[in-house]
């Protein structure tokens, strides 16, 4: 997964090991560029870091770095335009990104200098989770704002609570509301810690074995806003394991999942309270 | 469910509403106390909590606080020793300790003063998982140890690193190791945040609408160890989230599966080392 | 959901309840045809099924029902041309189809003579479904050719037999194949079942409690292929089950989440086979 | 795991390979008598049926068979009085009956002609799951039942039709218990196909390679009902698949998933239907 073919975009990347092509139906298979596409904000700005780092440490030139953000700039732009020209037969969003650079930029070929895509990929992930989750937290943020203020218009409101459904005590519908609140409160929670459990920078870990190569990783962290509350940066602590974790992903879903559950429980109650039966809220006419 | 009916065994607890009593086979569907009788240790600290600040606050006397502290831990006694006789026709393990309260404390009806079985039952889980928790962290860091230890004995011992079960580059076992220690870490992290979430008292939450009751939720909640790391009580904000709020049951079930996953990784390479193939290691002989 | 709002293709389809039409964000939430558009073909076999019936009981002349048929035949050979102009406006596959019909068909208007969203949106389920299995089953029979073809050409070939990875029986390399086939060869008659289960006509449910219409509800199941191992039309029993049930739904996702465990067992056999330790297999070079 | 040391209850069962015996934590988490008890019938019935056709084919004596037989008789009788004492020391099921019944019968020694523990237990799992299919079918049916005399006596009674919980149609009562009647139908039958697949065989599979010795495996399979509709006995058909295969497994958890959902529906109708707001039905009083 190391030795890449450049220039032969139809050879996958690992060539190196058979004599013939892979299979039509194998690179099928095997392309992920159709859905993770979507993490080439983050694979761009993992680029502009790693090579912001290669030249802190002299790895490559003031020079080569600047040529490098040049570019990487320039093709963020015809993304975030509409205009970058995709190609599934480049396996994924780093093959895509890595040869139009190259096309333009005869130095991104050092940007393989202490990397590989398994580092590469964790890090785009890890950038990936922690916008989703700081997006979810403001949304959610906002539901609860909405909350409150329905809570503040109808202060004196009564409804029955319900236990098993049946009437068990009066209650105010501020109460109700709050109840919502507290578990939306509770999500918010969740995604912020799984923001940061996904705020360790796994680049330079390379393909399994780290490098050898004197490269600073607490740059590259800091570049990339992989820091504690303090600032300090930091970076995942075992190679082998950086490249293979995906927790977060899962912890990621489950607190999605546990979210869904949540928002579900609220349109129940609102399908229940829209029904000709209960008629305590009217939807928008 | 508020309105309990001491005395007759064979009627389920909701009695009030029905002119005869339910079905043999209702019965045995929503009895509980077969597996919840676990929760045992926790309902009597539970109860023991909620006395004391029946006392402090004056609702009960010290008197009947100290009667019943004086059966609850007889109970537990019998319990611990497995001499306690569980029925299940009294539902679950709140019933079954009650009545066996009560038959020698005749003061313990005054423990429904301000409590429900909704909020106790919130409460005995949480206990449950707050020390569940705990348990776990502590294995899981004897785990670790036992892995430090094992990499120190191998300190220089060399295996192939994998990438797709192809060899890619040597690497030291203890690397390897290490990159278990990794997951295993994050296991007892995601652990000790379950318990911090699960770290709240809902005692005085009631039904699902509080008490009227001049109650102490504060005292009850330091009195059970619901204090954050400044020893500062924290109790639940809202009363109809809390006796609805499961979130920490399906955080755990998520931690569990995802240390479950981390363990079938360690095991699967545990198993492939053993192989006639592999050979790198043998378990004891 | 049954009065549509023709010529307003701004306005959702259930506007006649409210005053204003719906937020931004509520028609980008329940926008469906982004992906349900796969349903067309489906959709549009159909549409042109219930028109023949509408014909045939003399609901709708046959010179409507041709008109829709050609106007039907020509937006699926603009679909399948990649020149059909998807509006997510439209919401779904079946109003984005009535739309561009309705257009130049006048008498698509008539197609919703008792027939409603519900009991088509049913249909075209069941006859993608019915689809997908007959496809896969006819992959996994190709697989099943393959492995046999191995089987023949390897017959005197031995490897180990395993128990927990270590090495038990000498098994020949063939019985090992044969193990897999049997395992695809149940997953090919769970898709089979499915398909069974799904082989039966919506149709006539209406929106919930069917249609006062005198319909032909065994002619549209003829027409779509719902029928039984002689022939005889299948039509669903009960209207309001009938646009609730998903079973199918899920019956589909079971079937295949257990044939990709077939298929993840046997890739890592192979994985395993195509190690340096192992070495059974080489994968083409 | 087919050598096993006899008379030596605390040595687990694969002992050949180590010299020293497994330690108490292991031995704890590797047994499974604690839930596997349940499977003590049909292992019963199995080794019954194994130790006929031993006989029939000659490799057993017809008086050691009805020792055996007379033997597990015996122990099956304890079972079912709650007086057979059950040793977590001694793993599983299995080996729990064979050491209760070796004491006693010596010629059950030969039991392990032509027969592993792991198509022992492959057979347990399939006669315990067409039994619990069966019971579940008589039971859905049962429930079919009193939903059609429900029906019958309310003919004329007219509810309100929803969608989406909006009041839609008028329909009959009967209708809406008609919908449930179908769910429950499909769930039937999907009990009876987990039922049909459960129906092969497995005995004579062995470990993993079969056997060499000339037993009668159509025997087997018609003493213990694995046969088709016309009576003829079915066999699995490749011994390593035989004894991997957890597929039914797999297959009743589906259906019964399912068959949750479809009670979760009727009992969330039954609840909305009993609150204060709806009033359509009145439990028991």
């Amino acid at each position: 997964m190391t030795h890449r073919i450049m220039g032969k975009p139809s050879q996958a990347t690992w060539g190196g090991r058979f004599s013939a092509g892979p299979a039509e139906l194998m690179l099928q298979f095997s392309e992920s560029v159709s859905f993770d596409r979507r993490l080439a904000p983050f694979d761009i700005a993992g680029s502009k870091a790693h090579s912001a780092m290669l030249a802190h440490v002299g790895l490559i030139t003031a020079k080569d770095r600047d040529a490098i953000h040049g570019g990487l700039d320039a093709i963020l732009a015809q993304i975030e335009a509409g205009k970058f020209t995709w190609d599934t037969k480049l396996e994924d969003v780093h093959m895509n990104i890595e040869q139009a650079l190259t096309k333009q930029v005869p130095a991104a070929a050092k940007l393989h200098t202490a990397r590989s895509r398994n580092d590469q990929v964790a890090t785009d992930m890890r950038l990936f989770f922690k916008h989703a989750c700081a997006v979810l937290q403001e949304k959610i943020r906002s539901a609860e704002r909405a909350l409150l203020a329905t809570a503040e218009a109808n202060r004196e409101t009564l409804i029955p609570g319900y236990t098993h459904l049946q009437r068990a005590q009066p209650v105010f519908l501020a109460h109700h509301l709050f109840a919502w609140l507290e578990m939306l409160d509770r999500d918010r929670l969740r995604f912020a810690e799984v923001a940061d459990h996904a705020n360790w920078c796994p680049l330079g870990s390379g393909a399994i074995a780290g490098t050898t190569l004197p490269i600073d990783r607490e740059f590259t962290a800091r570049a990339l806003g992989f820091v504690d509350a303090k600032g300090r940066p930091r970076v995942t602590q075992n190679s082998m394991d950086t490249v293979a974790d995906r927790d977060v992903f899962i912890e990621f879903a489950s607190a999605a999942a546990l979210f869904g559950v949540h928002l579900s429980r609220i349109a129940e109650d609102l399908i229940l309270w829209s029904s000709a039966e209960f008629k305590f809220v009217e939807l928008h006419r």
